[in-house]
């Protein structure tokens, strides 16, 4: 096992990962930028090395400074947390040149899932299921009408050199698919001066919904289930439960076992997460994120595994013991990310905090790094606490949750607390029955 | 179902049940002294009333005041944590007589095990195993060993009219009876003017162990476990876990289902806890709590039941649907109990808290009515926190309760915070190799 781990990253992250590295009895290095010397995670960690200005690209995406942090404090691995280096393959061939670990999949696989093509080709090959559509362009009517058959109405036509919806034509079936062909093309004729169109199948109100892996590099893998992260604004989740209030436990079996076996084949290592969209009992991939993501609590919380100590294991080189008949899911878990935002106009509140109580009692998890009297600075993504709340029911869950927002004060800056206590009391959430465009349009017309 | 509970108590157990009532959608009422008027509870409750001075017989023990908040309030049921008026049959036939329901016991059951011969005489006939022992004085050196060798060695031989240690003999095997006995005798009549002397069972280090159960009145009960608290310093428990080290699946299983029948047997509503002293794989009756008691976390987490929740719903007339197959335990717990007192003189420390910052992250609870501002009174129990921890076996509980322990922050007040930290890092109690005399004597040797 490592001796001592450097943590780059900062947040309530890098909080998470030195708690995992704690109860494991591993040293921890945190580094940090001058905006962050005071931070929860560098005050708790064996060391500290303040690795540049407050500026991202001076600091947390330095790599020389990281790897020389790695070097001076004699650190085995490096644990990249989620955003910043995490899922860049040229840090991680740079930290294996230096004999560090990297916490994650090698280099090559986070090459191959970076490149969004070579990924969906990937996946395909692998047997996961993709958004359907035309093999490139499609120049005539008969065509169009015979792809519109052999995927399912509703499809869209979309131009080839499109992009921000123009050129973009739904047919909801055969009687509209002509008129839909012919606009599509002179629109995108008329755009972009090329009236190239593909067909894909249109998915109207489709949920988000990605599945949990964890891998060990040689072939054993198990899902740990889905997370339903349909709630957006502007492609932020803003709050991620699991499981899914959507999914039966058929579809759950059936793309779980999908998604293992293609992981398994890939032979990756660590955890990872392969994003669908989901519509009509159907699983579309979009992407697979090569990391832990600010998630993954919801999938610890009905799983009972600590996906960080996971990690940690398998990046040493111990084999998966668990099988998938040892994963067992228990109860339900909601994350909401608690932002310093104003609620309402979304404008960053970064900041002094004034008082950070956080609430208790059973069933109740809160990861962050803020303390009354930490300054939030305004440099980094605005996350500054994840709430997790877990219970027998989704319906439990959802009381506790509420009464968990009512306990939680943060005062000095503005957080979106008040959106999630709103959007607590909406009875479309409260039944589960939202997608990914809901969010947007519950924020306009609250 | 009840639509208002009034939480005859304060601080952190009045906040519990607080959370209960929130989640089942109940209204709460929090009573408190003039010194509570800014606790926790009280600003959360939907309503509040003062109910006298500082004093606690003068408010937290004054029935008519209480009486008088309940029907003010238009409250259905009373809910009265522990301590306090929690185990006074008389408070529960007054609340019972003006129309209002004790979340509790019947007051028959309370005054059967407030009044320990005769809980001690209930539980020997509903077959709960007790020390054994004479039955009344013995005379004769003959008698004693007649008793002695049905008993089994070692046993003690006691006063009758004793107390303080004196008059007392441990008699190791037959070769050293003959000496005890008469020196007791001798002791006993010298102390006492009384020669009178009776024999039981000798349990040199003994552990406490105790049995939840829950019943629903109906004769329908299951038992959730044991939790070990043996580490105790003046018969105040400090440390509590469930499983316990020392107890084998075989005996957890024998003494819940004597347990359950027992309880089953006597009708028994709501929860309730049965303490042992347990040695040599057997267990001893001491006493019967039949109320919540403060380590009730432990087994929360361990077996997923909201407990709070559990009584409300039995209290409610609800039917018990839980069997004992139901009950399922996963992992291990361990709760401490911080107290706003000096780690080394134990002197109480209230006052102002200046920073109050608790440990978060994955299996990590903390019930505690604190919060930066909050002035610990001086006139109550000094318990401020309990922070419970969770984790799949005892070994890895350690490891999250020390990383947990690191990050609790309380200051202004002296806390026994430092004293868990040191109690870690003790090599027997990192075993489970400790009984009821072992924290005395750690407390002592540091």
């Amino acid at each position: 096992m490592f001796e001592k781990i450097l943590i780059a990253n900062r947040g309530e992250i890098a909080l998470r990962v030195h708690r995992a590295c704690r109860e494991m009895g591993i040293k921890t290095v945190a580094v940090h930028s001058t905006a962050d010397a005071d931070a929860m995670d560098v005050r708790l960690a064996d060391e500290s090395v303040c690795i540049g200005p407050p500026s991202s690209t001076e600091s947390y995406l330095n790599i020389p400074s990281i790897i020389a942090a790695a070097e001076v404090t004699n650190s085995d691995a490096i644990h990249p947390g989620y955003g910043f280096l995490s899922e860049n393959a040229n840090f991680v061939d740079i930290v294996t040149a230096h004999g560090i670990k990297f916490i994650g999949p090698t280099a090559d696989h986070i090459r191959l899932m970076g490149d969004k093509i070579a990924a969906k080709e990937t996946m395909i090959k692998l047997g996961v299921p993709c958004v359907p559509g035309s093999e490139g362009e499609i120049t005539t009517l008969a065509d169009a009408e015979q792809v519109a058959a052999d995927i399912g109405y509703p499809v869209i036509i979309k131009a080839s050199a499109g992009g921000g919806g123009r050129g973009m034509k739904v047919a909801t079936g055969p009687d509209t698919i002509s008129e839909a062909f012919s606009s599509a093309r002179s629109e995108a004729n008329l755009a972009f001066g090329n009236d190239a169109v593909y067909i894909e199948k249109y998915l109207s109100g489709p949920r988000h919904i990605e599945i949990q892996i964890l891998a060990d590099g040689k072939g054993n893998v198990v899902h740990l289930g889905e997370r339903d992260c349909s709630l957006q604004r502007r492609h932020q989740k803003a709050l991620e439960e699991s499981p899914s209030p959507a999914l039966s436990d058929d579809a759950r079996v059936r793309i779980g076992e999908t998604v293992s076996k293609a992981i398994g084949d890939m032979k990756y290592e660590g955890v990872g997460t392969i994003e669908f969209l989901y519509e009509n009992d159907e699983f579309y991939f979009i992407e697979m994120n090569t990391r832990l993501q600010v998630e993954h609590p919801v999938t610890e919380m009905v799983t009972g595994i600590d996906l960080v100590q996971a990690q940690i294991n398998v990046a040493a080189g111990l084999p998966l013991t668990l099988t998938q008949k040892d994963i067992t899911f228990s109860g339900h878990a909601i994350e909401c990310r608690i932002t310093a935002e104003d609620p309402v106009t979304f404008a960053a509140s970064p900041g002094p905090v004034n008082e950070f109580h956080v609430p208790g009692g059973l069933g109740v998890r809160v990861d962050s790094g803020l303390y009354a009297g930490y300054m939030v600075p305004p440099y980094y993504d605005s996350l500054i606490a994840k709430l997790i709340v877990h219970a027998d029911s989704r319906e439990e869950c959802l009381l506790r949750l509420n009464r968990a927002l009512e306990e939680f004060v943060v005062s000095g800056i503005k957080t979106t607390l008040p959106l999630h206590q709103e959007l607590l009391q909406n009875e479309e959430f409260q039944k589960g029955d939202y997608n990914i465009h809901w969010l947007e349009k519950f924020i306009e017309n609250r």
